[in-house]
C-alpha cells in the first residue's frame, strides 16, 4: 500500500473506460478476466498491460491471485458488477487496497439499508411498503439478487401483486416493495473528491431497458414489461434542476460520512425520477461507478464545465489516485 | 455601449454554457443570481468572475443593478427563462445592450403572434382552432404563461376538451388550441450571424418531458400525460431532412427581417414534428438560445461541420460579439 | 485505379461526414448532387472541393459523368442511399473504383439473401414465415423497396395481416414476413479493416422513427404505427453485451469472405434487438456506412477506445484508403 503502480478491475461493466482513464493518467493497467470474455478485452491490449484469466470470480481471493495483485502494487477499482461477482462475503478478504469505501459497498447490497440511508439523508424517496395491505398505488417489486433491473415487476394493488408473485413463483417475504413514482427516470453521476473535498457532477443518463423501452413501439399488450438494463442514453438536465441535484449529492456525501465512515469516496450515482412538478425523487443509489458513465469516455456536457481536457469517470478515478499519491494522502481514498 | 467587456446572463437555463463560452472567447463574465441558486453557481467560479445576488428578478431593472451592469460594460444574453423571469413589461427598461432583438422576444411571448409569424414565413404549421366547434382531430391546448410545457393537455374532441378544461378549472377563452401533429418531435438549433450573414445549424435535440416520457413505461392508464421539460436528449437528423431544415431556417430569418426588423440575431430554434411522410411541421419557435444546446457544450455533430474547435451555442454567441467588436459592427447584434 | 486522389459520394445520407473525414485525411472531395439538394451542400464548401449537379441519379453512369470521375482519380463511397438511388442494375456499370464490395451491396438489396447470410453465419435471427398459416406470433411485414422503414407494418395473426394488407393494397406474395422480436432495438456500427485484418466497433445507436416513436406520447390509439427513420439517438451498450457483439461481427466478416468474396470491406451494421434475457437477435444488416454514424462525427464512446483522435466512420473510411495506398494494397479495399 506504500506504493501504487497498477490500476486493476474486473473485465466487465465499465472496465474499458477504467483502463483508458488509468492509461491517460500514466498508470499501468491490469484486468481480471473470465475466459469467455477474453474475446472482447484482448482487442484493447493497447489499454491493458496485463490480463489475468480466472475460472470463476471467487478466484480473486485465492492466494495466487492475491499475490499477483500485491506484486503489481495494484489498486482495485470496484464497479457495478464487482460485489455481485466476487460476493459480499469475499469483499473484505481482498488484500490489495480498494479505491472507495468497502463498507458502503456492503450497504449498497441491501435494499433496506440503501433506502434508510437515503431517507435519513433528507433526500426525497418513494414510499416503501412493509405490509401488503398498505399498498394503495402503483408499486415496483424488487427481489434480492435481482440485478440490473432483471426480475422487477409492477403492480397496481395487493391482489395484482400476489397474483403476479404466484405466477413468477416468488417468495414475497424477501421482496422490496416500493412506490413507483410517476415521472421520468434520470441518473446523476457524481464524483466526491476527498482530496479536494469537492462534489462534482460529471454526467447524467437514462437507462435503456429491455423490454420495457421496446414495448412502447408495439400497439399490443402482449407481455408484462421487464427492466433489464441493456444500454444507456445521454441526457442533460433542465438547468434549474441542478439546485436539487447538488443538494441531494451534498446530503448523500454528508450522511455517508456520519453513518458509513469515512463516507463515500469517488464516484456514486443517485437513481431518480423527476416528477412533473419538477420534484426529484431518488429510489436507489450506487456507491461506485455506474455504467451510464460509459457514454462519456471523452467527457460529458458536465465534465467540460470542470475540466479543459476529456475527463471520463474512469479517468477521474485515476486522477484522484494520482492526486492522493502526490499529496501523500492515499489513506483518504482507499479501504 | 461603445465598449463591451463582460458577458452577463441570469443564473438559469443555459447560463453555465454561456459563461464557459464567454470565457473561451476571452470575455469577463458575470451572473445575476437568485439566492436559492447560489449553491449551484458558486461551484463554477472558474467560469464566473462576478455573481450578483438579487432577491427577485425584477431587481434587474433597479437603478443599482443597472448601474453595476453599465459599469461592467456588460452585454446581456437572454435565454429561455429571461423574459419569463424579468417580465415582458421590463424588457425595454434594461439600459445595457442585449444580444439579440428585444422585439422578437416580445413576439415570442404571444402564441398567436408566434404562430402568425411562422405561417406568414411559408413554414408548415399545424392547424389552429379559434372555434371549439371546428375541432375535428387530436389537439393540444396551451395556456398563456404555461412554461416549459407545463399545463399543456391533449383532447380528441370538443367535448373532451371542455370536460378536461372544467376539471382543470381553465378559462378556455385564453387557450391556444393547436392541431397535435402525429409524428416525432425534433428541435433544430440555428444560429443566424448578422456579421457573416450566414445561417448555421448547430444542433438538434429531443425534449425529455415529465411525465409523458415516463408513462410509456407503465402498462396502465393512470394519469393524463403532462409535458414538463426536464431534460434534453441528443439526436441527429436523417440527412435528407436538412433540405427542409435549412429552407425553414432561411424563411424564418427572412420573415423576421421584414416583420420584426432588424430580424433574428444569433440563436433561434424551430420546434417541430417530423411526420411519417418526412414532412416537417413547426409548432413553435424560440427567438433565443434553447436549453437543448446544453447537450453540446463541447460541440455537436453539426457544429463540427463548421468549426474545427469545440463550438457550443454559448461560445458561438461570444464569438459573434467578438467579431462584431472587431468589425466595429456592434449595432448589428444588439438592441 | 493506379492513383486515387478524390473521395466522392452522392449528396445524401452520410455525405457530410464522408466529406469531412476525407478532408481530415488529406484527400480532395467531390459530391454528386441533385439540384434540389444544392441548398444544403453549398453551405459546406469548405468540406467539398467540387459539386457536380445531376438531374437524376442514373446520370451517374452517363459517359460524361463517368469521365469526370475518372479524371478526378475518384474513389466512390457507397452509403445507404447509394444503391437505392442509382439502381441495382447500374451498380456494375460504374467505372471508377468503389470502396467496398459491390457484390455484398447487391445481396443487401434482397431481404431473403440478407436473412440467409446472417443465418448461415450462425448469428441469431428472427423466425421468417414463408406460409401465412405458420404465423403464430407478432410479425413485421416488409415490402420490397420499402426503404428506411417506410411501408413496414405489424400483425399479430394471419387474419390481421391479410386484413391490413388488403387495406394497404399490398401484394403479399412479395412481402418478407419476419417474427417481431420483443426487446429493445440497437444498431452496431462495425468497421472491418482488410489492411489491418481487424474488426472494430465504432459506435451504436437507436433509430428514431416516425411516427412510432411519437405515438407513445399519445394516450389514444389513433393510427397504426409506421417506421420511417427520421433520426438517430446515441446509446452505449451494457459492456457484457460486447461479447455477443464482437462474436456476431466476426461471424459476419467470416461468412461474407466465404459466400460473397472477398467479403465485407470497411463499414457494416448489424441491426438487432436485445431481448430481456440479454440475447441479441439480428434482423437485418447493412453492408456499408449507416446514417447512425452521423452522431459520431467527432468520435464515439467506442472510437475513443481505439483512436486518440476524433474518428468518425467517414474519417475511418478515408484512413483505410490512405493506408491501402501507402501499403500498395488498393485491391484489398475496392471493387
Amino acid at each position: 500500500m506504500s506504493e501504487i503502480k497498477t490500476i486493476v478491475t474486473i473485465a466487465s461493466h465499465s472496465a474499458l473506460q477504467i483502463m483508458k482513464g488509468a492509461k491517460q493518467e500514466g498508470f499501468r493497467t491490469a484486468l481480471i478476466c473470465l475466459e469467455n470474455r477474453i474475446n472482447v478485452y484482448t482487442r484493447f491490449k493497447h489499454l491493458i498491460d496485463n490480463i489475468f484469466i480466472i475460472k470463476e470470480y471467487s478466484d480473486i481471493i485465492r492466494n495466487e491471485t492475491q499475490k499477483i495483485l500485491l506484486d503489481l502494487d495494484a489498486i482495485i477499482i470496484p464497479h457495478g458488477s464487482f460485489v455481485e461477482y466476487i460476493g459480499i462475503e469475499n469483499l473484505y478478504k481482498i488484500e490489495s487496497p480498494i479505491f472507495g469505501n468497502r463498507k458502503l459497498m456492503e450497504w449498497e447490497y441491501d435494499q433496506w439499508k440503501k433506502y434508510e440511508l437515503l431517507k435519513s439523508a433528507g433526500i426525497s424517496v418513494p414510499q416503501v411498503y412493509n405490509k401488503l395491505n398498505d399498498i394503495d398505488r402503483l408499486v415496483i417489486v424488487k427481489l434480492p439478487g435481482a440485478k440490473g433491473g432483471r426480475g422487477y415487476f409492477l403492480a397496481m394493488s395487493k391482489d395484482e401483486l400476489i397474483m403476479k408473485a404466484e405466477k413468477l413463483n416468488i417468495d414475497l417475504s424477501q421482496a422490496f416493495i416500493q412506490e413507483y413514482i410517476i415521472g421520468t427516470p434520470m441518473y446523476f453521476h457524481y464524483f466526491y473528491s476527498p482530496i479536494y473535498d469537492r462534489l462534482e457532477l460529471l454526467g447524467s443518463d437514462i437507462r435503456y431497458e429491455s423490454d420495457v423501452d421496446g414495448l412502447r413501439r408495439i400497439p399490443y399488450n402482449i407481455v408484462e414489461p421487464t427492466f433489464t438494463v441493456v444500454g444507456n442514453i445521454p441526457v442533460v438536465l433542465r438547468e434549474s434542476l441542478l439546485t436539487q441535484v447538488f443538494d441531494y449529492g451534498e446530503k448523500f456525501v454528508k450522511i455517508t460520512k456520519t453513518k458509513v465512515p469515512p463516507g463515500v469516496i469517488g464516484p456514486f450515482c443517485l437513481e431518480a425520477v423527476c416528477r412533473n412538478d419538477l420534484k426529484i425523487v431518488v429510489f436507489e443509489f450506487s456507491g461506485r461507478i455506474v455504467a451510464g458513465t460509459n457514454l462519456y469516455i471523452q467527457g460529458s456536457p458536465y465534465s467540460w464545465l470542470y475540466f479543459d481536457e476529456p475527463m471520463s469517470m474512469g479517468r477521474r478515478i485515476a486522477r484522484e489516485i494520482k492526486l492522493a499519491i502526490e499529496n501523500d494522502a492515499l489513506d483518504k481514498i482507499i479501504s
